[in-house]
């Protein structure tokens, strides 16, 4: 008989594109994510959790972000058994809308309507994986199912204020900024710009912050020449035409009185320009009145992202402090969130138009913001570390781990192997142990701990002088009866 | 031109064995998981959450449930593409244990050793969906990774039975039982059972639960007849082969001490018999150690499940209360969680054994357990509704709304048409709501809200005659200034 092969052995790899959490990284983005949740919970907003899997006939290729139009799925075909798989085709979920809209057709009789919910969980993109870009990813949204009342938009804004105190961004460091879809169309038709152009100018509008106000008056009407010498085409308006445009988004003022008053001038006599300004008028008023004031959340017709997308009010979250880039400049950290009102969520499914509306929070950016800032603020600590001196012993320690976590003290015991100690003490490094617990035969005899405090020790360690590392100043001796107290002490 | 086809609608369809989780469903499941992940992380086990999606190679063939050795996974090929799809098949994770073989593998030059970790998420399942069996579902695990201590077993069984205190599991109401898998390989060698009888010796004890002692006898020896009358066959074993066998199930005594003698005389002169019965003294004397008495953990040598797949301590926690079944019969809740020690955790990958110990959490019964008891606990009430009389003055309603939520009262406005006030009421009911808000405009000029108490509402309508009924005296007008209170009082 031949001999069996040998089976080659495993990669044990992370899947190309796809990433591991540890520690740290896990906790942080639950603090975060729990303190949103508190503040939508409080708003009325019920959580709901799909399943990873959805029908591709049910995900459909409804995509809201329209910057990933061609992004792919994870899809594969059910086996066809009887009373088994049903030969379906089934995929990964690409973000928390698609499912959104098929739980609102499906469970449209039992649902509350309105019906506000949160989700919070990952998403699956089949993309090609790049530098900061995975394939799995947390999305964390809001939404109003069947509400055609800008009221559901304003709540949502003053919501997102809410949440962005909530997880740490400090009042004056954020600002929610609110445009609306119909204005830019009522001043399309007072510029009386054909149907077959408004998708140029969408485009152009969109790159307002990085040329300007100039620089989008050449793009909408003759074009202009880039830094780089390269010619780009313009889309032909007049400068008449180009006007309301140029005056839609420079329309903001000192405040949401005077910027109002600019918008209605640049929609000219159009109704739905009007009805989009009636609009933001009346979300100004709510907002106004739930408390939430203008330097947290206010009208902005710069705000062109996403106008492409919605049909009524747009909204955006900033932050708005500096931070260093990669280069070690400073830039303004930028958008963490956006959102907005959009219509045919559950059409495809049912026929019906339900109007809805929402807000999607980036999960990774927020929580890169928080971790610049220092506010990410989980416990970064690692456990007390009971070292083993004799192993016949064990029972001492454990005892000495219980009796500090039932003083709420993260505490351990060593469980490798005891013979060097240099590793225990090395292991507790690596814990980032705050600190250790010493007790060989001799201690145990006189009833004695060593609390040794490793912060404090390694920074003497980096700082004094042989002599004073010799006389080792961040190790004390304590009764075992004094164990909690003493590391307490030196925690607190 | 031929007329272009209407697609037909797509079906809004949860995916064939999965479901969703609505609002309580969501929020219950992660009280439960945090109060346990908080045990947990101040025993100083770190989370980790790994990628649902891994290579089919790195998740091999390894299921450790014993119960399901054939278990589909849900499997796809990725698209081979120059610099980005490898070619590789990629499945989602069937458990929290193959993954974490993957990341001790691939990190271990980085990870702590040993290194202590807990997961909770969903796993995946392509099996043959049921009554109550899903497709996808939460799993909750904790293992030590590179430990061959039995401190290490000790401590997690003592960690398990904080967390079912930790989750309001009253001191009585649950029992960790603990065995060894070494004392049967110890009590099988003093009976001198072939080692091809082995295996049907497992499985016999297997049935020690449902057929007693002198069941088991029957299966190990002769074989036995069932109630059905159907001829059951036995291993073969003399009486005097079964005896050790039989002691050994039944050797549970009053205490610890008691039990561990008589196992020490099941297993004879047998050494790995020694070695698992000195396995067992250890850690009951470090479960004392720790604070954790004989009526939280115990050894019990009748736990016989697990015993097929682990190496040395196995355990299980039983809840033991009892519960009506779904025919109304009393019954013992059961089991919760299960595990124990395990070898070759990542030796398919590095060819090196690294000894580890873990439990996994069955994490739906033990919720069904929560809400059997009552103690599932998360709020379910829902928000205070603030009602509609006036479109035009959707601002005020807003502002009741925040009011209540800057009190951290849960509140809303209803955003529905507000045309029929029936229909807003319906809404309350519906989401729960405790308490609705109401002011026309006559309440509005004088100032005034009414403030309906929905529960005792509720409880009015059901006992009360007509008159009672039209005194109304669930619903009370309050000064605006004093709806925070009167709202505050009701709840309280």
């Amino acid at each position: 008989m031949a001999k069996e092969k040998k089976q080659p052995r495993p990669k044990a790899e992370t899947p190309k594109g796809f990433r591991d959490y540890f520690g740290a990284d896990v906790t942080e983005r639950k603090a975060m994510l729990d303190r949103i949740a508190a503040i939508y919970h409080r708003h009325g907003f019920d959580p709901l959790e799909t399943s990873a899997v959805e029908t591709v006939e049910a995900l459909g290729k409804f995509l809201p972000d329209v910057d990933r139009p061609n992004a792919g799925v994870f899809a594969w075909q059910e086996e066809a058994v009887p009373g088994g798989g049903s030969g379906d085709w089934l995929a990964l979920r690409y973000d928390l809308t698609a499912p959104l809209a098929r739980v609102a057709a499906q469970f449209r009789n039992d649902l509350p309507s309105p019906y506000r919910r949160y989700a919070m969980g990952p998403v699956w993109r089949n993309e090609k994986p790049g530098p900061g870009r995975f394939r799995q990813f947390y999305q964390c949204d809001a939404d109003t199912v069947g509400s055609a009342s800008v009221a559901a938009d304003a709540e949502i804004c003053g919501m997102l204020a809410d949440a962005l105190e909530a997880v740490g961004i400090a009042r004056g460091d954020y600002l929610v900024r609110i445009n609306n879809r119909k204005v830019l169309n009522g001043v399309l038709e007072a510029a009386e710009v054909r149907e077959d152009q408004a998708a140029d100018v969408l485009r152009q509008i969109d790159k307002f912050d990085k040329v300007g106000r100039d620089g989008v008056l050449a793009l909408l009407t003759v074009g202009r020449t880039d830094d780089s010498g390269a010619r780009i085409e313009g889309v032909g308006l007049s400068e008449a035409q180009a006007a309301p445009v140029l005056a839609f988004l420079t329309s903001k003022s000192a405040d949401n009185m005077a910027t109002l008053a600019n918008l209605a001038a640049a929609v000219g006599g159009s109704a739905v320009g009007a009805e989009g300004v009636d609009e933001l008028s009346q979300m100004a008023d709510m907002l106004a009145a739930m408390g939430v004031a203008e330097d947290r959340a206010v009208i902005d017709p710069s705000v062109v992202r996403g106008l492409g997308y919605y049909t009524g009010p747009v909204f955006e979250a900033e932050l708005t402090f500096e931070i260093l880039d990669e280069k070690g400049r400073k830039r303004q950290f930028g958008s963490v969130a956006g959102g907005g009102r959009y219509d045919g969520l559950v059409e495809r499914f049912t026929g019906q138009k339900v109007p809805a509306t929402g807000v999607s929070i980036g999960v990774d950016r927020l929580l890169a913001a928080l971790r610049a800032k220092g506010l990410a603020g989980a416990e970064a600590r690692g456990p007390v570390v009971v070292t083993v001196m004799d192993r016949d012993r064990m029972s001492d320690y454990q005892a000495m781990a219980a009796d500090l976590r039932a003083a709420d003290i993260r505490a351990e015991v060593y469980l490798g192997n005891p013979k060097n100690f240099g590793n225990q003490l090395k292991y507790a490094d690596k814990r980032g142990a705050p600190v250790a617990i010493i007790q060989g035969a001799d201690e145990a005899q006189r009833g004695v701990v060593q609390v040794k405090d490793l912060a404090l020790g390694a920074k003497i360690a980096a700082e004094a002088s042989v002599e004073e590392w010799k006389s080792q100043p961040a190790q004390t001796e304590v009764p075992r009866t004094g164990l909690v107290a003493e590391v307490r002490r030196i925690l607190g």
